[in-house]
Formats: C-alpha cells, sequence, structure tokens
C-alpha cells in the first residue's frame, strides 16, 4: 500500500484557480487519466489529465521537454492513444510521473506559462476509451445486493452459499464497453413472461443500470502464475464509475445455468477518467468482517488487506427523465451509497481472478458489481430500489414514477472521496441514455 | 450458403504428392488457414495454408507476384502476423483467395516451382493464435451435454427450461486462449467437498476436458444493429477444434449463480488451422429439430438454416497417458461423436449473440458448447463418460482407469469430414498436456 506523501497534502494548491475551488473533483491531489482529442476534430487519440475544469494534454506536454528522466519515459507512455503501456510500467512509474505533474501544476511552479499552453478546456474534449480493453470481468461483490436480487429469484434462500466465502465474478463482453456519453438502443432478446408456455422475443422490458465501480489492471501476470494477495494492489492502475446496464427480462430467462450473456453483453458505460490508487490513497479504509460471519481462508488474507483493503468513495445515482430535461430539472437523486460496504476488496477480486492461473494484461477491465448498502436507498439497481418492478420510485422534479427504465431516461452515476485532513477526490460522472428499441 | 464449386470436386489433385494421400487432413479441397513461422526461430509470424504434410507461406507467396487483382489485395491480408484483417474482408475475398490459392496448388498449375519455393515441412513450423482475439463466447449447444452434466448437478431437472428456447452461452476469457501444444498447469482453486462446511483451496481433484469446435468471426456489426440469421453465415469465416479445459471442482462451487468462471478460465486450447466455411460446403446437413419438441422462435428460423444450418464434421478424442508415451503405444481413443448431434447451428449461435445489440469483431472466436453424441460412447467431457467420476474408464493399450484427469495425461482432439463423393476435409489436432500444480 502506498504512503501518504506531499501529493496528498490538502494544502497544496495549483496555479489553475479551478482546481482549487471546493468541491472540485479534480484538485491537484487527484490527477486522474484518461484518452482525449478535440470535441469533433480527427486530431489523434492521446493521454490526459484532468486538472480543475481543464485537461493537461500530455502529448503537447511530452513536447515541451519540461518533464525528464524517468518521469519522463512514464510521459511519454502515458501520452498514446491507449494507456496500456503506461499501465504495464508499474507502481513506480506511476508514482514518478504523478509526483512530476504535480510539480508542474502546484502553485509557484515554474513551468507555468509554458504548461498552461497544454491545457484544453473540459468542455471542449471528447473521450475514448482509456485502454484497449482485453478483457472485461465483473464481480458481484456486495452482500446487499446480492441478498436484494436473491429475493427476486430465490425467495427462500436469496443468498448462494459461496457468495461469503469468495468474490464471485463472471467475464463480460469487452466490446460493447463503452465510454460515458455513449448512447444505446433498448436490446431485443427473447424472455419467459410470468406463466407463459412458452417465451417470447420482445424489446426488454425490465431495463436496469447497476451502479459499479471498475477497476483497470496494470502489469499483468504469466498464465499460469498467481498473483498473492499482498502484491495484488501492485497490479491495479486505478478505479473508475460503471454502469453494467441489465435486461432483467432477457437475463433471467437466459442465466440459468451458465450465467448472464445477452442480459448484460449490450452496452457496459464507464466514465472517461481513471483515478490512481495513487490519489486514493486517503480514503482506504479497513476490511471488516464480522466476526459471526465465514473469515477468508488463508489465500484471500494478510494484514493490509485487512488494514487498509477497503476504499471509501461516495456514490450517488441520477436518473434523468425526458421531462428533467425539457424543464431544465436536474436529475432526480434516486440512490446514494458509498464503495465501503463491499463485502470483498479490490485485492481480494484480483487474487482470485488469478488464483487458478489465469492471466491478466494490462488495460484490462474489471467491475465490482453492483454496489447497494444495507439500507433500501442504497440500492444500486432500479430493480432493488423498485423491489422487483413491483413498488414504483417517484423521481424528483417531475414527480414520474418509475419502475424500470423508460426510452429517454438518462442514467448518471458520480463517485467522490471526501473527508476531513484530506483533499475532495472526485470520479466526474458516468453517463449514459436509453434510445428506443431499434 | 456458398455451393460447390471446382475447389470442391473430389477428383483435383495437387501437384504436391502428400496432399492427394488417401486419409490426409489437408488436401487441395481443404486449404485451412493458420499463422506460422519456422519453429524455434525469431522469424516472424505469417500467414499460411496447410496443404499435404507442407505448409505454404503466404508471405513468401505474396512476394513472388503469382497472385494478383483482388486476389492478391486478400493474399496480402491473409499473409499478415495475424488474420483479423482477412477475416474482416468478407466471403468474396475469402472465396477469391482459395480459389488462387486452389489454382496455383493444382496439378498442372503454371507456377509449381515457383510456389514449391514457398513451402515449408508442416514439422519445421511453429504455430501461434491464428488471430488476436476480442472476445471469447462459449456457447452450450448439445442436448446430450446438457442432460448428462445436468444429471450431475441437479438429478430432478437436468435440462434447464430455456435450453430449447435458445442456444445458452457465456463469456469466456480471450486471454487464456493458446494455441495446440501449450501445455498448463493443474489449477488451485476453492472447491466445497461433499459434505463439508467450509470450502477448501486446493489443486483441482476434477480436471476435465471438453471437446468442442470453435468458429471465428469474420465481418463484424456495429453495436446496436444484430446480426439476421439468414445473414449469420456471411459473418463467419470457418472452424477449428477447441478444448475447454474445466476444473469440475472449482466450476460447480462457484458457478451458481453467475456461471462458470475459474473452472475453465486457467486454459483453452484451440487447433492451429481454420477451416473455412468453403471447405466445409459438402458437409453440410438439414438441421432437424423433432417435430414434438419446441420449435425455434422466428428470429431463430428460417430456410436455408433448415435446409443446411447443420455440419457433419466427425470428432474423436484421444488420451496419451505417461504409460502411453513411456511404451511408444498410441493414446487411448475414449470418445468418438460427430457435431451434426448439436441442438443450435453455428448460424443460430451468432444470431443469437447479437440479438440484442451485442457487437461482433472480426477475429472473435465462439466455441460451440461440449459436444456429446446421444450414445455413451459419444460423450465429449471425462465427468460425463465416468458418470460423474463414480464410474471410472479404462484406457486401451495400458489398461490404466481413469474418473478425472491425472498429471502428464495429453488430450488430443480429432476432426475430420468424410462422405462418399467428396474429399476427406481435416482439422489436424488439438493438444494439451497437464502438468503438476505449481
Amino acid at each position: 500500500m502506498t504512503l501518504l506523501d506531499h501529493t496528498h497534502n490538502p494544502a497544496a494548491r495549483s496555479w489553475l484557480a479551478s482546481a482549487n475551488l471546493t468541491g472540485a473533483d479534480f484538485p491537484i491531489q487527484n490527477l486522474p487519466f484518461g484518452v482525449i482529442r478535440r470535441r469533433g476534430s480527427n486530431e489523434a487519440f492521446r493521454g490526459a489529465v484532468a486538472i480543475g475544469d481543464q485537461v493537461l494534454d500530455l502529448a503537447a506536454l511530452a513536447k515541451l521537454g519540461v518533464i525528464t528522466g524517468a518521469a519522463g519515459d512514464a510521459l511519454q507512455q502515458a501520452a498514446k492513444d491507449a494507456l496500456n503501456d503506461f499501465m504495464a510500467a508499474g507502481p513506480d512509474a506511476w508514482r514518478t510521473l504523478r509526483h512530476a505533474l504535480f510539480d508542474v501544476l502546484k502553485e509557484g511552479g515554474t513551468a507555468e506559462q509554458a504548461v498552461r499552453s497544454s491545457l484544453i478546456a473540459q468542455a471542449d474534449v471528447e473521450h475514448r476509451l482509456p485502454s484497449r480493453i482485453g478483457d472485461y470481468t465483473d464481480f458481484y461483490t456486495s452482500i446487499h445486493h446480492a441478498r436484494n436480487v436473491g429475493r427476486v429469484i430465490r425467495p427462500d434462500d436469496p443468498l448462494t452459499p459461496n457468495f461469503q466465502w469468495l468474490p464471485i465474478a463472471y467475464h463480460g463482453r469487452a466490446s460493447s464497453v463503452v465510454i460515458s456519453g455513449t448512447d444505446y438502443h433498448r436490446p431485443h432478446g427473447q424472455a419467459m413472461p410470468p406463466g407463459a408456455k412458452a417465451p417470447v422475443y420482445n424489446a426488454c422490458t425490465r431495463l436496469d443500470f447497476e451502479l459499479e465501480m471498475g477497476f483497470f489492471v496494470g502489469p499483468g501476470n504469466a498464465m499460469g502464475r498467481p498473483v498473492p494477495l499482498a502484491q495484488a494492489e501492485q497490479h491495479i492502475f486505478g478505479m473508475c464509475l460503471l454502469n453494467d446496464w441489465s435486461a432483467r427480462d432477457h437475463q433471467f430467462w437466459e442465466m440459468n445455468p451458465l450465467g448472464p450473456f445477452l442480459g448484460k453483453n449490450f452496452c457496459t458505460s464507464i466514465s472517461p477518467w481513471i483515478v490512481t490508487m495513487d490519489a486514493l490513497v486517503p480514503f482506504r479504509v479497513a476490511f471488516e468482517r464480522p466476526a459471526d460471519e465465514p473469515q477468508p481462508l488463508a489465500y484471500l488474507d494478510e494484514p493490509g488487506n485487512r488494514a487498509a483493503g477497503g476504499v471509501d468513495v461516495q456514490l450517488s445515482v441520477g436518473l434523468e427523465s425526458e421531462q428533467h430535461r425539457t424543464k431544465g430539472l436536474a436529475a432526480a437523486e434516486i440512490s446514494r451509497t458509498s464503495f465501503r460496504h463491499q463485502y470483498w476488496t479490490i485485492a481480494q477480486m484480483l487474487a482470485q481472478h488469478t488464483v487458478g492461473g489465469c492471466n491478466l494484461q494490462p488495460g484490462d477491465l474489471c467491475g465490482t458489481g453492483t454496489i447497494s448498502g444495507p439500507t433500501a436507498g442504497e440500492a444500486g439497481a432500479i430493480v432493488e430500489l423498485s423491489q422487483g418492478g413491483t413498488k414504483p420510485i417517484t423521481l424528483a422534479g417531475t414527480g414520474e414514477q418509475r419502475t424500470f427504465l423508460l426510452d429517454g431516461d438518462a442514467v448518471i452515476l458520480r463517485g467522490w472521496c471526501e473527508r476531513e485532513g484530506a483533499a475532495r477526490i472526485g470520479f466526474g460522472e458516468c453517463r449514459g441514455m436509453v434510445l428506443p428499441a431499434v
């Protein structure tokens, strides 16, 4: 686990005023990575770091020659059109570049005028996926979500016996992972209506979102060589927000016995900025497992994970209907929770993923599974909030009701870390809108 | 569906004698594609076609300039270090190149001496994966396998209600797909022993193979744009053999409710040569669904699929123990079946995969699921052959017994098409060996 250093000092300020505003997602202590170009241009995509309301164009910065040595080498990797090589470079490279970027962006930094020329307003850029995602894996690590959804499918026995013993996961579809702001069409598929004798082919009638976080793999592991838990975080580059859109009617009909497939693979959205594990150091929390519950087997347990395996990320889900947009109203907040409630840590997820020898590669994406907290208002999916579609929720602002998502509904995930004595670290937003079925 | 043409004429012969031998896997009517270099060299990998006991090095052939025009363009694509671009080029390009290769390899072809210089003995080459596999999907389309395995997990209700209504699938792990000849270590993982109160961390005690075929995606489809069944085969480049190695103790503990994960993702082996759909034209068979069983919904039904959606590929599984190798004995054949028994066709699999809008990309790999025929000796996994590990099978040659795979066991899959009035089309072999746990 990385230690606190001067880049976490909450008193540190940038010469860029928008980075110092209270409540800013991207102060100088954050420095999340993404891939950008000027909106609507045909420029080459390149790496960038968010700072205040600007992005620092790393390809332009690299040309200035103000960052040299090992940090300069890391900058060259981070400036490419995908971050895979930078992710592969490992924690020392990540930290070296973080410190160098902090130095050029801090108040009193010597190269301010030169570096200013490498800024572009966030409003003027478009993103693409930060890495070429070789494989995408989705975990299932909220016990509250597992119980809530389990009740819909298996009322007598909502939690499967394995849940408390291992971080369950399934392979997802890498090709349909899209960047925030990409809308998608309501999917068609096969569903079995209650009481019917034969399934129907339909446009999804129970469309849902899933509030998740994602994490990106840094250095990979060779096939047949598991990553021990104590080393797992050295293989994790950083985190983002992730919406694992779900067609519940299709999913529940198809998923026995081999798991979700078409119910999930039509679209998965991620936020454009990857917040590094370095930036999250002030927000690590103990991994807490109640004494009366199964304790992890030895390969899923070690002191560092127990002491600080968790991350306290505040999370919020907004639903913005066509009415909200027409009337100029803010999206209705329909859920609010924290990532700290997860039953397994991201290090445990990565260690479990490799325990049988599965090889991870730089730039691979893992989802944490839906994040639902212990109370009803903390549920990370509308199937939970509406109790399986039986109790509609009411949207603030318009008073509309929802059991599942309607065409024109946009879902906006937000995440941020805040506590006394630390600078706020924001994740920005992950947005996507449901278009009518084709 | 492609029609028969002169390249399927069983009387056609090559100037290469080994291509004309009775029982050869790679006569001039086959021409399967792979990616090779000289064994043990550090040459660049490049595309190749198998012919007799040789491979035709397509990069060397392209330099000769004997194939020009549209076929020459396709040859340039097929000569690259991965076949993705050639796969993306589509059926017309595939067929044009097939015809041109047939012309230069046939008896009396004008460029024989030049083309001979582009041959390398198969014994002298090594392969890598024929494409960069973006995503790997595994289907579950043998009703006999589903019933056999279902009995182990759910004795009362072996076949899930969805099986006869849609081709079930799950996403597999692309990073651990390896080429035939790659050995792997017995995986560790978590299992729940019968009657135990807590799971154990162990080296797999119920290691299995799965006899499957794979098919490669040619041109992809855009996200949100399903491929109709009638067009599905235009998106399929060709087929190979596939062994979906399975750790049954880990798999059965982990897979409820999200499906197989670590039980499968430690290794998946494929044969090196992709037999094109063009080469398989003489072996297409009707898609037969008994009248008293559910008939496919309209989007999974069309006349071409009914008339010739199936493929009659003969399949064999060999198990070669250390004793077989020490004594110089041939592998014991432990199963023999045909792909024609599958409950769903590859066109139905591809159409179903895209029905919700999931985008497929050139070079993606799909597995058909374990191929088990209607009788006991036709089972495509050892968990079926040994009835869940309760009835050991006896290996021909050595008389050894097996319930599951032991260290040192190599599994060799073979496939071929044969019928009166057509040239034999072989798939070669897919081999892998179990190494001891690390």
